[in-house]
């Protein structure tokens, strides 16, 4: 909730702006807006053969449970490089992005996950500060009941379905119910 | 950019948080970090048979050129119903999405395009408030020079290439210099 005009610092109304349908923070002295919009997170689901790397998270939230490489789109990247960037910042990767894979919707909390594919040349990770420890794993090892977010069990799940046919149709959720853990 | 906190009114300083890589906007008062991401497009390529939809705009920027219906993605939307929605209100169509098609970053404006196709069972189509008129053009009319936004002579250019094969593989672009008209 916006209690104050970042422009110049006085109260905000929140209400319908005129030509407009939906309520924004509308400044009273200055009539600027501040709008408020869904933000991306971009990730990766990090390959090496038949095995997927998994990060545990070393923070709040979800701590010791695990994840892929994901984090917020920053301004002035692309989503591929918001991909690599937190690959990298992670688990210390730098894999080959192969396709999009997954997108998934959480409108109740205005957020989109953009999963990728990615390839690794070399069975090699390190964690990164936000991570406890990386770890490969396969298929018949992965830690279902200490999966840290619905979307990365989305991802996992389609990937697995879909590994035998080595064909990855992009796969799209909106997800409000399916919350795992959360 | 943000000068004053949008929770107490204090000023803002644009520092790097410990444990952080980039300069964000942070409260000199109460230390709370305004997080500024790139926004998401939601959009739509309209097409009845093989013709295909075009809106012109009455409003600036680009008033009068050509445009699909297309605006940022709301708090509480997919990206499929926010495409659904700017369909109806710039076009007055209902349309049905068959898949996405292109995504399109302007990551120096902090911006994501995600464009969908989606076909019209009717050949029939009413401006909203944004828009001037509604047109329906075969592939050899389309107005070229008179198109608003490099996203979209991107997803047009990208569509009449697939046409013939009726493959219409996910297309992706990081755009830059690619701006036309703009």
């Amino acid at each position: 909730m916006i209690k104050f005009c970042k422009l110049c610092g006085s109260d905000i109304n929140y209400k319908t702006p005129e030509g407009d349908s939906i309520k924004r923070a509308v400044c009273l002295n200055c009539n600027s807006i501040d709008y408020e919009n869904p933000k991306i997170i971009a990730g990766i689901l990090p390959v090496y053969r038949n095995e997927i790397l998994l990060c545990q998270r070393a923070i709040d939230p979800k701590k010791n449970k695990w994840t892929i490489p994901s984090g917020f789109l920053e301004l002035g990247e692309t989503i591929e490089e918001g991909a690599l960037r937190e690959a990298k910042e992670e688990a210390g990767i730098s894999p080959n992005i192969t396709q999009l894979y997954c997108i998934f919707n959480l409108p109740h909390i205005g957020q989109v996950y953009m999963l990728y594919l990615a390839t690794l040349t070399q069975k090699k990770a390190s964690p990164g500060i936000e991570t406890k420890s990386v770890e490969f794993f396969s298929f018949d090892t992965i830690p279902w009941s200490d999966i840290a977010f619905s979307s990365v069990d989305f991802i996992l799940r389609n990937y697995i379905s879909d590994y035998p046919s080595k064909n990855f149709p992009l796969r799209s959720e909106y997800s409000i119910n399916k919350v795992i853990n959360e």
